[in-house]
């Protein structure tokens, strides 16, 4: 029988292995991060499974089905520095116990494969999803190659002591040879589901993302001897681009964020002659995506024009939308009403290993429960314990039907 | 008989003796400083005059004259580094050619003093008008006591090498007890005469700062998870407060300048919890001044309740309006437009040594001659070579003015 209770023992068993009084420490290619897993495998040698490291560091436990195809249930014990302690252990304990729970009623439908992604949060080269995306066949090999963390090891060298190179990490991929369908759980990490008042919600997809560095250039000027209408004032692009791309956010429902502003020379006595600013543009709709970076951009012509000054872009990154499966949103659906009694639609803002799962092709799906405070990567984030239960009732409902679902053909 | 020719041609001569391709290279308290001294002593001495050097590194040129009643002529001879041609040096040399015409014209009715001033510029500690600021009696020993270099050489060392010392510098005071008037030219540093066609304009003084920091805090958030309505966005601040100052200096036709901004955590993926911007506000009347913090301040208010944020503000530095002597004002304007036949009143946005004059209650004058672009504190700074001898030309008129306005009584 299913016991959420016991997940939520096993996530404060965790806490109290693995955090400190700054959080969660369990940095991926760390030996926090190793002794998790070995905690993790204490529990799940327990099961009738067999349990296998991949090229990249994934570790699988599969209970075996009747058929070989595989419901895949993902989550990662590996966690930022001072983080909280759900994001992404509770994936995985909530997987294990689902999986407990079938492995008590006897051989499955279906294969049943539990994975726990090797360095979801990138937190210490920078590069997130490297399991999942070497699985994925996205994760390319020579762009890791030079990275480095904070002390001047690099990537190659941390790997290389869990026994992984980026050589052979795409090898991963033939785990996914009979996989039809993935299934996640998380914390929301934001604050729609409190704001709303509901324990969980389904996931639409991962939204696509459009980010820009963009820098307006003018006339560097002495800010006691140049008259207001003899400037060409750099940060007057920034500030009022700022202001526009809230608007452009709100008439498409997405989301656009200014997080970094730096002018030069930067001094309280000088006119910026260079004002630099990011922008961060997400829709779960590529057509909304495009029309909002589109707006954008005029609206930065027609400033620079206003203002006298130039304007350039440069991308830094684009990820394309990623929907989940359509027949997984409604089973979803079903899982979070029968559970909650009520349900709601949202795009995950941030990306998640399932992101990953949708660019192999496997049909994918993720459950979110409410975030207090819509805070995460911090110690403080949390969730009432009343509503991660419900989440893990809530991914074994969903375990159900998607068993049944791909037992039926 | 006055040779402003003579000026343009020992300006060449100084920019040869102590500047490089980067620019004049004349930083206080250094040997290429010393050396740009030695050179105008050189030219000093050919004149009937005592030299003398004060307790705070300032030269003295004295040509005595009937009456102890001084007129001073100011400058300094110290450059920013990488500076122009121009900036303090054309005011000494301006100063030496007048001084020139009027003792060959025979002992002049009131004594005639050309002051070289220390450290002008402040470039190497941070500190501004020091020679100056010694004589007036503002200047703070204990305030610069621990400034260093960025070397790491502290300004007591630096100016023991120069027989300087912060305990006594304040002596230097006594070089102004006849002191009546003082005049000073100076180029523009700013886009106004050039912008207006003019040569040549008349300063009504040095404008008055409000330099403030201001904080705006937010809440951090995920700029992917949290939707636009549930953010408080720090950066909202300042790019709504910044379009506003604009406004408000506009309104009472003073300048109010954001010349930095810095958001925190400051990266591309988060909502700013924390935006930090300076506001520096200038005008030459005090009452508006008041009025453009009053309005700042108010917007600031407004604008946080908007946005659901907080505001603070913290005053980095304050100073009155410094307006220079009526009727000075009146002969200078005389002297300008006898040589240029037209003039034009303007406030001075920079500080200047003149600032300090006033400060010590001395009636004072500056002249301001047209800057290429408005530019200054670089190589490029220029000025044409018509204008800078009718600014010496200017310059001898107003001394002429001054001197029979002082014989007058």
């Amino acid at each position: 029988m299913l016991n959420p209770q016991r997940t939520i023992d096993e996530l404060k068993e965790l806490r109290a292995l693995t955090g400190d009084e700054n959080g969660a420490q369990r940095l991926a290619w760390t030996d926090t991060w190793a002794k998790s897993r070995t905690w993790l495998r204490g529990k799940m040698e327990q099961l009738p499974v067999t349990i296998e490291t991949d090229a990249a560091g994934n570790v699988w436990t599969t209970l075996k089905g009747q058929s070989d195809d595989a419901l895949l249930i993902g989550g990662h014990m590996d966690s930022v520095p001072n983080g909280g302690w759900l994001d992404g252990c509770l994936n995985v304990l909530a997987g294990l116990e689902v999986m407990r729970r079938i492995a008590a009623e006897g051989t499955p439908p279906v294969t049943i494969r539990l994975v726990d992604w090797a360095d979801e949060e990138g937190a210490r080269f920078g590069r997130s999803l490297f399991g999942s995306s070497s699985c994925s066949g996205f994760m390319d090999p020579d762009e890791l190659r030079t990275f480095k963390d904070k002390d001047g090891i690099t990537m190659v060298e941390a790997l290389g002591k869990f026994g992984v190179s980026l050589d052979t990490a795409k090898q991963a991929g033939k785990e996914l040879a009979h996989a039809k369908a993935y299934l996640e759980l998380h914390i929301e990490q934001g604050p729609v589901l409190e704001s709303m008042n509901l324990p969980l919600g389904v996931v639409l997809g991962t939204v696509g993302v459009e980010r820009h560095a963009i820098r307006f250039s003018g006339q560097e000027a002495h800010s006691g001897s140049t008259p207001m209408d003899k400037r060409r004032d750099a940060l007057g692009g920034v500030s009022k681009l700022h202001l526009e791309i809230r608007e452009v956010a709100k008439r498409h429902h997405g989301v656009c964020t200014v997080g970094r502003v730096e002018t030069r020379p930067g001094i309280a006595t000088a006119v910026a002659g260079q004002a630099d600013m990011t922008l961060d543009q997400r829709h779960i709709d590529a057509g909304h995506l495009a029309a909002m970076l589109q707006e954008a951009k005029d609206a930065s012509q027609r400033i620079a024009a206003e203002e006298n000054i130039e304007v350039e872009w440069r991308r830094l990154w684009q990820i394309q939308p990623l929907p989940f499966h359509p027949h997984l949103i409604e089973l979803c659906e079903q899982a979070v009403m029968e559970t909650a009694g009520v349900s709601h639609r949202l795009p995950s803002g941030p990306l998640h290993d399932a992101a990953e799962m949708v660019h192999a092709n496997i049909p994918t799906i993720m459950l979110f429960v409410q975030s207090l405070r819509g805070i995460s990567h911090n110690k403080i984030e949390d969730t009432r314990e009343e509503h991660i239960a419900m989440s893990v009732t809530a991914l074994d409902k969903l375990a159900d039907k998607t068993m049944a679902w791909l037992a039926g053909g």
